[in-house]
């Protein structure tokens, strides 16, 4: 895409009221809009992020087997009566809204409508197991909304749904979702830690979440080398120093950011809402649940908030809204217009996301600058300076050194040092 | 896919209090959940149709320049009491919840919070003209909703808004826009008639808007060969026999749709947001501004209205949820089991989206009829009577014949005689 024509604009410095890393760098670099505290609107580099971010999440769920569906944000309160959750747990974070008589909801979570669409379908065991997904957005009240893309009013979600007819064939899902959830967060560029935690109204059960260790986290997790734990309250009291009691190994304490939560829900909403299948011996027994969250906007700050020097934001490759960030210094020079616009082009018959900074108003330092500040994971500058060489310079965001390759080289190099995804 | 691990189930019949064709036919067919009147879900196959009028709907937005963003769901009060709509016009409509003092709405639709993020980024003319798009879901009290997907209170919708530097070069871009709209819902299998109407709130000009003819559309068309007219106050009064008041030809009328609308805004919005530029001459001037909605989901439902028989839907080719369904007859016989398993490997490897009826139980009558209810482009039929010709079974839902073909000519007759598009 021609720079000239992408909507954006970066500024110098973050609004004043803006603290966390995640805010001020996607503010700055053009990636999002605040419309009010805890409430973002995506400007076209920051959806781009997003969608690449859904499309690692959608095959991944492919790969385990679950199937898309959409439910609607608006959901009646009758539901929430079967489970008695409109007043109380999460209802209390749910936004309300009235027509005439009516009440309803604006989705926080889909326990209840998944479970109301379930039960009308599955009549035996042989429908089961079933594994359904959506990405929405959500809605919770949030009265500490200020950690950027960390904590939000409005956020997109990833929420999956599973249904078995026993414990065991759960549990064995349950794994798998973990192992999917580990890839997806490795594809983001994130390392992501297994805790345990307590149920948040949702189980009594032990649950899971993902953390990645990050300054600007809010939770903190505690870990040895064998074992981590997060927030459940049995080890809350856990500081760093203290025996690990599991294997008496050394404690630390870190901060870190929860990016998704994976919840045995057993039969806790199937009994309250009556869900019920056939199973081989012609009982009618329980479904059994569990459910999987992934905060889909949030991965974009916490990404952020781990991917980030001094300078700006430095983008995973694969979650990159383009690859490449094509730079022409003095694109007044007519041999420079015309071998940049060459080299756009033949960059583009390859597949490559290119962002082309065609630009002629701007200085090359400021065009650097802003460079960094986007972050793209691989700067092309080409200029009278390299051309006279027959190169351009090439530079990775993640690295300082900056190579110069020669042009018939370009796509070889490319492919072989630095590794490029194609799209 | 797999048809036994698809989740969806179908319908003798409809549920007593669905009116309309396009409820009727979608909730039988699996297609989509009713939550509540006029809030839908959407599962597995009714995602897949959404989906691809999205698809359709991006790259014509693409092909005219327009840059996609996604704003936010909740929108402040404070932006709304700018313009006055808080508490008039559309925002009479609006549903609106609090958090502690701060009231927040549903966006209806987002004209302020565009212009409100566009005002803070430009600067000149030198940055316009601007195109930007957004598909969201919409958020409307609507007492009358009972028509499926034609009338929701949730809804999805592609809003696009553009800005200029001045009103001719907004007419260019407004024709521009038509011609788009015409080629998205040619490619949604739709022919569309271009209305005038009245500004409904949004300008004292005219609008137009897109009509399908449908009997079960709410709208009426009045029109001659040459001309078109719909809710337009002026000519409301017209009915079939009058003469055209344009080329003195006779009136006919006709149920419709209304699928898409175009409003010019001219400076009605950036003048009560103080949405500015500087022009050419160095004077400061108001942004002159179009905006263009676009029925997402309400498609699908226009879509079903316009083409179904008797015994279920007929999805035009680009939008249907797969483009082949291959049924096997008699599944338990070893011969048709194994060679439909390789039909179906043989076809998903040219990149063809198969729906393939694997399911054992069922009988061949049961599955045929669900087959047309379903509504797939193209169906493949594959049994013992058909393997001993070497052949299989071709029919396309919109037609009545069904053709014997070889098997070694499946694929050249697919693509030649049904011009099969490729995914």
């Amino acid at each position: 895409m021609r720079q000239s024509q992408l909507f954006y604009k970066t500024l110098k410095r973050a609004p004043k009221d803006e603290e966390s890393i995640n805010s001020q760098l996607l503010i700055r670099a053009g990636f999002i809009y605040k419309e009010m505290a805890g409430v973002w609107s995506f400007l076209p580099l920051g959806l781009r992020v997003l969608r690449k971010i859904e499309k690692i999440i959608r095959e991944e769920m492919e790969k385990i087997g679950a199937q898309e569906i959409l439910m609607s944000v608006l959901q009646p309160r009758f539901l929430w009566e079967e489970t008695g959750r409109w007043s109380k747990e999460i209802g209390k974070v749910m936004y309300k809204t009235q027509e005439g008589k009516k009440e309803t909801g604006l989705g926080p979570t889909h326990e209840e409508m998944i479970t109301d669409i379930v039960r009308k379908s599955i009549k035996s065991w042989q429908d089961l197991p079933l594994y359904l997904y959506q990405i929405q957005n959500k809605f919770r009240k949030e009265p500490r909304a200020k950690s950027g893309l960390l904590r939000c009013r409005e956020f997109g979600m990833k929420d999956l749904y599973s249904f078995h007819s026993s414990e065991e064939d759960f549990r064995k899902y349950y794994d798998t979702v973990k192992k999917a959830y580990f890839r997806i967060f490795k594809r983001c560029g994130l390392d992501s830690i297994l805790t345990e935690a307590s149920g948040a109204g949702f189980t009594k059960e032990i649950t899971h979440e993902f953390q990645v260790l990050a300054d600007g986290g809010e939770d903190r997790i505690i870990y040895c080398p064998k074992h981590h734990f997060s927030q459940n309250k049995e080890i809350a009291k856990l500081k760093t120093g203290d025996k690990c009691p599991i294997c008496q190994g050394v404690l630390k304490e870190e901060k870190s950011i929860e990016a998704g939560n994976i919840f045995p829900l057993e039969t806790k909403f199937s009994k309250q809402m009556s869900a019920f299948f056939t199973d081989r011996d012609g009982k009618k027994k329980l479904i059994v649940m569990g459910c999987y969250g992934l905060g889909v906007s949030r991965i974009i700050g916490v990404i952020v908030e781990v991917h980030h020097d001094q300078f700006g934001i430095i983008w995973p490759k694969e979650v990159a809204p383009f690859q490449i960030h094509l730079i022409p210094i003095e694109l007044s020079s007519p041999r420079v217009g015309k071998d940049s616009e060459k080299l756009y082009r033949d960059l583009q018959k390859e597949n490559l996301e290119i962002l082309y900074d065609d630009r002629k108003n701007v200085f090359p330092g400021e065009k650097l600058v802003e460079a960094d500040l986007i972050g793209l994971p691989i700067r092309i500058v080409i200029s009278e300076r390299t051309l006279k060489r027959d190169c351009v310079e090439v530079k990775e965001r993640k690295k300082k050194e900056v190579k110069l390759v020669k042009r018939g080289h370009l796509l070889q190099f490319l492919k072989s040092n630095i590794k490029l995804n194609y799209v």
